[in-house]
């Protein structure tokens, strides 16, 4: 079974039963594979006497998008495994624990999530999560310091940058994220309603300056080990938990892509609050729930990489210069800035949509968010290097709201 | 004859045999060991009927400095080799022709370049290179253009990066070069005649936040494939012809610190000129070729890496984003001067020094080169954030010598 080929149900069940000590003698395992089928299946194994379970991830090699198939390295299943391990290790309880990897197959057996929801899904449906800016600021400081020049082996950083180095996945943003959106592209997915406004995105000379470096960014600044995908959709959730899920795209990056990411998804939620809030009232607090979420999430995630700097740092003239970590987390907040806004632009009019947005039914409700999110994200990209506080950013997204 | 082992000159003349059609048959080969035995051994070996010749440089597992010695990767060997090949790719004549990588010996066998001297020795005996500045600007034009993501296939790029991750003679220049000259470190090398000079630079924090932003891009910014060393000890030349050699330390990096260390090693030579010029008139005008060398370097540089560029651009928003080709030349200008300064720096307080500098005989003179090259060094990399032009490079080296 060790030669990799799509698993079925009853080899996934054959494989749980292997993990020592997991599931108990006598367990009658049923299996369900509950995977989208377009990058990987994902199992459901559960045990219906001891009522145990786990989840097995098995990586496919192709990706389906709109019909379309194209091959995809199953590298990306030992960088996931790999990735989720480290950030087992440096912020424990906001990851799956794996139980096993196995190269050939690349398959991935992990923690059953199952009693929380995708994030993305509880915000459609009004929940509030008081401890998500707690937990994801955690997550982000410690993975990202901890796998940064500031926070671990130097040495030991360069050996753990090449194997991270994903080339067909960073591929997917670098297109997807960082072209596309400003130029014709058939891979671009617009609405006919902001044809318009898809359009003068393709004529921001200003505009596109910033995309190019914050693309140059991407592609050559391998700051820390980033998750690559850290949107409202790779997070699960309830009230009490967080759980950060599928770091296929991990790679070493710059740190304010993860940040912006999370940011970029609250905010689409906020565009897309048009729709979801049962009314006025409903919808003032629920937008301004995400925007302290946002607020405090920085000021925690600052907080947190600072102190970690002060009692963990490992790189002398860092941490003896004068004035550089106040350069360094302002270069920080003003890279998360452009990225917020590179991934709100490219979830409106790239190929990848959100749920947040595209499945508001009303017609004008629809356009209105894809309007106010694109005024937002475009803001924050041409704003991105002049940023100064988190402050401009909430001002930003209200001050659009508010036209 | 294939494990690892230190070869003797017998065995160099085996393999020089082995190599197909590079010597006549019935040639009469001798050889002779011409490395200074601190990191490799250097096998010169020529038939002296035909007249041909070639070098085998072997690399050894340890590096012998100031007495001390440390164990040292031999894959240096490869990445040596490897990145040889590439600049004879893209720079061809611009470096030894390599004709044979053994991985096994960690041996490479490549053209023999007798005929020119080192550029270090030749600017010490006053001699001018006029073609220098074309070839060197071709060279680095050329070389980290097509190494980065503005010139190559981007993903081809990234297993590149791959290949090339070197941390064990990173961590060398990270120490020597970004570390200890602003801190008490047994490592530096410090003259009694300027401890003031050199106790100076531990206490200044506008320059400790500079040289910590430029460790910062060294470290993580992903631009090119350097040289990694590049120095007129690291440069063969004639007055017609010009070859760069030993790019063991070749890895990613900023593009500006390959550009600094040519720029920072003529400005040594141009300190050193206190000694090296026979008088007033003979130091005026070899300081005015020294600095017209430079300002045409980077002009030529520039003019060049602009044309690959616009020929040659990969990255279609880097290409298209307009005043984006403007705002990378400036950066990677402003690059240029921060690592000028650091690599001038270092040669005068840090573990290896220069000749230029080292060899002058009187201690007053050799003094006040020290010092210039310090006061230099330092302006410009404070200098570094704000620069605008090579002008204002030049500028501060005429001002500094004024004084």
């Amino acid at each position: 079974m060790s030669t990799y080929h799509p698993l079925s149900e009853q080899e996934a069940i054959t494989i749980a039963q292997s993990i020592d000590g997991f599931f108990p003698d006598g367990a009658s395992l049923t299996c369900r594979e509950i995977g989208d089928g377009n990058l990987n299946l994902v199992f459901h194994i559960t045990d219906s006497l001891s009522g145990k379970s786990l989840i097995m991830k098995q990586a496919l090699p192709y990706a389906k998008v709109v019909g379309e198939s194209w091959p995809l390295t199953l590298d990306r299943a030992r960088i996931e495994s790999e990735k989720l391990i480290i950030e087992g290790q440096l912020a424990p309880g906001l990851v799956p624990v794996v139980y096993k990897y196995d190269p050939e197959l690349a398959l991935t057996v992990m923690e059953d999530l199952s009693d929380h929801v995708i994030m993305r899904q509880g915000l459609m449906n009004g929940i509030q999560y008081p401890l998500f800016a707690e937990h994801i600021s955690t997550f982000m400081a410690r993975t990202l310091f901890f796998t940064s020049d500031l926070g671990m082996n130097q040495q030991e950083k360069k050996l753990q940058v090449k194997s991270f180095i994903n080339p067909e996945l960073c591929k997917i943003t670098e297109d997807l994220i960082f072209d596309d959106p400003y130029t014709l592209s058939s891979n671009n997915n617009i609405s006919p309603a902001i044809a318009d406004a898809a359009d003068a995105l393709t004529r921001d000379d200003a505009l596109h300056l910033e995309v190019a470096i914050l693309r140059d960014k991407f592609l050559t600044n391998a700051q820390a080990l980033l998750h690559g995908d850290l949107h409202t959709g790779s997070i699960f959730a309830t009230p009490e938990s967080t759980k950060v899920i599928d770091p296929e795209f991990a790679f070493y990056g710059p740190m304010g892509f993860d940040i912006g990411a999370v940011f970029a998804n609250l905010i689409l939620n906020y565009a897309g609050q048009e729709h979801w809030s049962r009314d006025a009232e409903a919808r003032s607090e629920f937008r301004e729930y995400l925007l302290t979420t946002i607020a405090d999430t920085w000021k925690l995630f600052e907080e947190k990489f600072r102190a970690l700097w002060n009692e963990n740092g490992v790189d002398r003239l860092a941490s003896a210069a004068k004035g550089y970590q106040d350069y360094y987390m302002k270069r920080l907040l003003q890279d998360t800035f452009g990225y917020t806004g590179c991934k709100i632009v490219r979830r409106i009019v790239g190929l990848a949509h959100v749920a947040d947005i595209d499945r508001i039914p009303d017609d004008a409700d629809r356009e209105r968010s894809q309007r106010l999110a694109l005024e937002i994200g475009t803001s924050l990209i041409k704003m991105n290097r002049s940023a100064e506080s988190i402050d401009q950013l909430i001002n930003t997204v209200r001050g659009a709201a508010q036209n």
